[in-house]
């Protein structure tokens, strides 16, 4: 069992009804800051996507539409499943992460069967070589080579109180050195994140990954210098095809900052070059210290000395 | 009232318990199908938001996730409304739609505050203006002059059977013609469409009618040449300014198309050039005609005669 499937993990207690121990080792924490760590939304997303594959008739997450209520704290949760309709093609069931009684993660999950690998994997996409299967994809967006990109290391802040290693620890980025001039104070003027994710000890993706991936680099807005804490309020995501084995390349943008908010549309692409899944979440500007941007194209920023930044 | 609004009204029963009547102003009908007509998933969807706003503690729906479970038929229906968690800038309600005790459409919605609307709207971001608000917006899709588009008319299959007219006779689109080429067998072999949306009755755009515009215009799978019903399984759609009155421009796209599903995501912007809803679903290919590609660029359709093309 990997770490991550060991910190995802979820136990059957009843129909329906699982525990699971949130763990530290997905924790993000802000050093001297009054708040307590935060667990990862995509290891918390993961958690529940668990309990629910564990009753599903359909294999895949297709469509995951994820509400975040609440952070999650390092302490013991529950996740309730309620199934509304088991169809042939697709099934949907609700599902809620709560701790204390008080929803976490409240989620909506449609399932089915998308196209899996084969010997053919690589030759385009197996799974829709029946006769008369419709296949079209758009351009993927571009990726440096691997080796031109800049590894974003444990940054701090991912380690927890008590010594024990975070999310960075558990996660290794390699950016596209265009979208890491916020880490030198000389954010690109873009919101737009590039790289390549992978877990440390190098579990081959699989729908669970490709959660976590899907917001795992930093917020598309420490493009515009906003290099705060910028909590997801929604996320949705779907699974388009099972992933090869090898880094996941994710590329995130937003489309629209304004009143606080900003989207994040993510896809990730196999080592294969097939396009495994697409998210779109909304999120809130972080209210922390904001950065000058080198080309000037955003207005200045706020400066709240509570919120701390997170990575840097 | 308008049309619209009566036809997605709902009547407060008990606490969190709302009646509605599906309307068939909003239905679907294939002629010589035996599938019963269906209401419109924009109008389901403004059913359920007004039940949820009706109680809402913030004006606007920030995230609405939909999973759409059945057809919704010309018959009543209620809506249950069960907050999860009402904060400061953000609360969180699930809310169902069901007939006959059997869920038709499932949401989640966070709602909150957007940008409004003032007197300096044109100029930009009127809400955003407080000094420090980070904005920035992503350059617009390409959207010919409105004079230069085709209006899809009242096309067939949108008059009821005992004549009364559906949803093709309340709203008027007006497409760009490079995405109108399946209309007379010629798709484009781009999984796009472009057009302005809006009611025939000239009912200002609100909340509600993006709900119903982001998914207001043809598949984007027509321009494939797959131009037979294709159901949308899950759609999540974020608010993200008050829309002024006028046309809605809409501009949607898939990214992939592949094992029976495909993408399709949306931006609708108002008449003032403001962002003002974005949108992404996951839908079926439908399995009727396939008409042949004028680039030739997809393959070849399976061809199932007991599920006919809704527009032609």
């Amino acid at each position: 069992m990997t770490i991550f499937d060991e910190a995802t993990a979820v136990t059957r207690r009843a129909e329906g009804r699982y525990d699971a121990m949130l763990d530290a080792r997905f924790a993000l924490v802000v050093p001297g800051s009054a708040t307590p760590p935060a667990i990862n939304g995509g290891a918390l997303l993961a958690t529940v996507m668990r309990a629910v594959l564990a009753e599903s008739p359909l294999p895949h997450p297709v469509a995951t539409s994820a509400h975040f209520l609440r952070v999650g704290a390092i302490a013991p949760a529950d996740v309730h499943v309620t199934w509304l309709r088991q169809g042939r093609t697709a099934a949907t069931a609700r599902a809620a992460l709560s701790q204390d009684g008080k929803v976490v993660l409240d989620t909506t999950m449609t399932v089915g069967t998308v196209p899996g690998l084969d010997a053919d994997a690589a030759a385009g996409h197996p799974a829709d070589a029946a006769p008369g299967a419709l296949t079209w994809t758009g351009l993927p967006p571009g990726f440096p080579p691997i080796g031109d990109c800049v590894d974003l290391g444990e940054w701090r802040g991912t380690t927890d109180t008590d010594g024990r290693s975070g999310y960075a620890a558990q996660v290794e980025m390699l950016m596209d050195p265009a979208t890491t001039g916020w880490r030198r104070g000389e954010p690109s003027g873009l919101p737009e994140m590039r790289g390549y994710f992978q877990l440390r000890d190098r579990q081959d993706p699989d729908p669970y990954v490709l959660a976590l991936a899907l917001d795992g680099l930093p917020p598309v807005v420490f493009g515009l210098g906003a290099t705060s804490w910028a909590p997801t309020v929604e996320l949705t995501w779907h699974m388009r095809a099972v992933p090869c084995p090898g880094p996941l390349a994710v590329a995130a943008r937003a489309r629209h900052v304004s009143g606080g908010w900003f989207d994040e549309e993510a896809e990730v692409w196999d080592a294969s070059g097939r396009l495994v899944a697409q998210s779109r979440q909304i999120a809130r500007v972080g209210r922390g210290p904001r950065r000058g941007l080198a080309n000037g194209s955003a207005q200045a920023g706020v400066d709240d000395a509570t919120e701390a930044s997170v990575p840097a």
